[in-house]
């Protein structure tokens, strides 16, 4: 593994009241990332309304343009061994692999592009998930975080989130496109490994991984649909999740709002 | 290379008017792949009214079910070293890599997820395509696939094809929308090499090289669409082609309607 003397890593994520406190996607990816390649880290928990006077402090850049203004998001990681401010978690894998050479690269040699087209194919195929999982979230963030994320969200649905989630048989079908979204992936996997190199973990299993903590936080763990993702495909995102386990680490500190 | 004694294998494609008679993206897929392993093989020329026929009476499996019935397509290779009749490029380049085991490999040990999902992603950020190079695919086909192509894909769109292309800013802003799918694509892979995989040829290469093929012979090669996409990203698509000359040798049959 690593040799000591490397300075904890600053990773900044949004914090829940879900159980171990992390739920959004994209920050996962780099949780799971960071502990893949044991690498110390330390958690800086920031409420949605800070990201955007935070990131501008630290010199962390946009990773999109909305409405004609730079939008900022999470995960940022501010590594303290190079000075490096990194936005986007794709970028940040890069980053990780390049700046820490001796530890398990994320995207082996040769599959940057294919890395790349798969979370550009699993995001498509997956789309009907937004509709029923965003409904969620506000359940699980503290108050400031909350308030931003309805308001922000219902603009970009352009109706109320309790109108969000479809109902009856919109409701069925939407799930049902969803599911089959999840089985298409699984179809590209082999049966009898469970990532999505084979035997080997990569930075697309975290993709996976990630969207599955969101599900998992969000819907709760014991929501009739969540059980229901843990039997899709033979029981194959159950068993990702399993055998990422020891990579979910959380650093020691306690979020206190 | 390959041990001589390999009869050669059957491709089933689509003949046009086109120089050099090959046009269609999917079997261009396969043409590439039979070269790049150095396989023998033979082109059977088959008109579209008579794919259904020939699939049922070798044996090759429908690669859809349209409107409840069993859709068939090409390209079918016929392989009589093993007896084994295959449809659906993507299993065509399985069974390649699978029954010549010493042959450059289409699909390298752990990519094929993400060589599916290459092309999951690439036709969904391509989708813009169809309206333009459909309308021109009549053509370059002989009398009865001609027929037959309008015909469906009349059905398909439900609408005239003489209909299908957009006109004035909506035509531009779909010429935009498909550019910047391109765009995208060359984005992921890295700025000096040509390859998908970087400096090695895979599958994915030959997806966008079939892809690209189709443009050219459906447009025409000195058509200004065909001219502007030669353009797009530096220049990448065209080196990409040129990189790829080597292996799209067809055998010396000529077509004869």
């Amino acid at each position: 593994m690593l040799e000591s003397g490397i300075s904890p890593l600053l990773l900044y994520d949004i914090p829940s009241k879900a159980s171990g406190t992390a739920w959004s996607p994209n920050t996962w990816k780099i949780r799971y990332a960071l502990n893949f390649k044991g690498l110390p880290f330390k958690t800086v928990w920031t409420e949605y309304p800070d990201i955007e006077g935070l990131a501008i402090t630290i010199g962390a850049k946009p990773t999109d343009v909305r409405g004609g203004s730079p939008y900022y998001s999470l995960p940022v990681i501010q590594d303290p061994n190079t000075g490096a401010v990194i936005s986007d978690s794709a970028l940040i894998a890069e980053y990780l692999d390049e700046a820490y050479p001796e530890t398990p690269k994320l995207i082996p040699a040769g599959t940057r592009a294919l890395q790349t087209s798969f979370r550009v194919a699993y995001k498509h195929l997956t789309e009907a998930s937004a509709q029923f999982i965003i409904p969620s979230i506000p359940d699980i963030l503290y108050p400031r975080s909350r308030e931003y994320y309805v308001r922000t969200r219902e603009i970009r649905f352009g109706k109320k989130l309790s109108e969000v989630m479809p109902v009856g048989d919109a409701h069925d079908a939407a799930w049902a496109q969803l599911k089959a979204g999840f089985t298409k992936v699984s179809g590209w996997m082999n049966d009898d490994e469970p990532f999505v190199m084979g035997n080997v973990v990569t930075f697309a299993d975290f993709v996976l991984a990630g969207e599955l903590q969101w599900f998992m936080k969000g819907f709760g763990e014991t929501s009739p649909k969540w059980q229901d993702i843990l039997t899709w495909d033979g029981g194959r995102w159950a068993k990702l999740l399993d055998s990422l386990k020891g990579y979910e680490g959380l650093d020691e500190e306690q979020y206190q709002p």
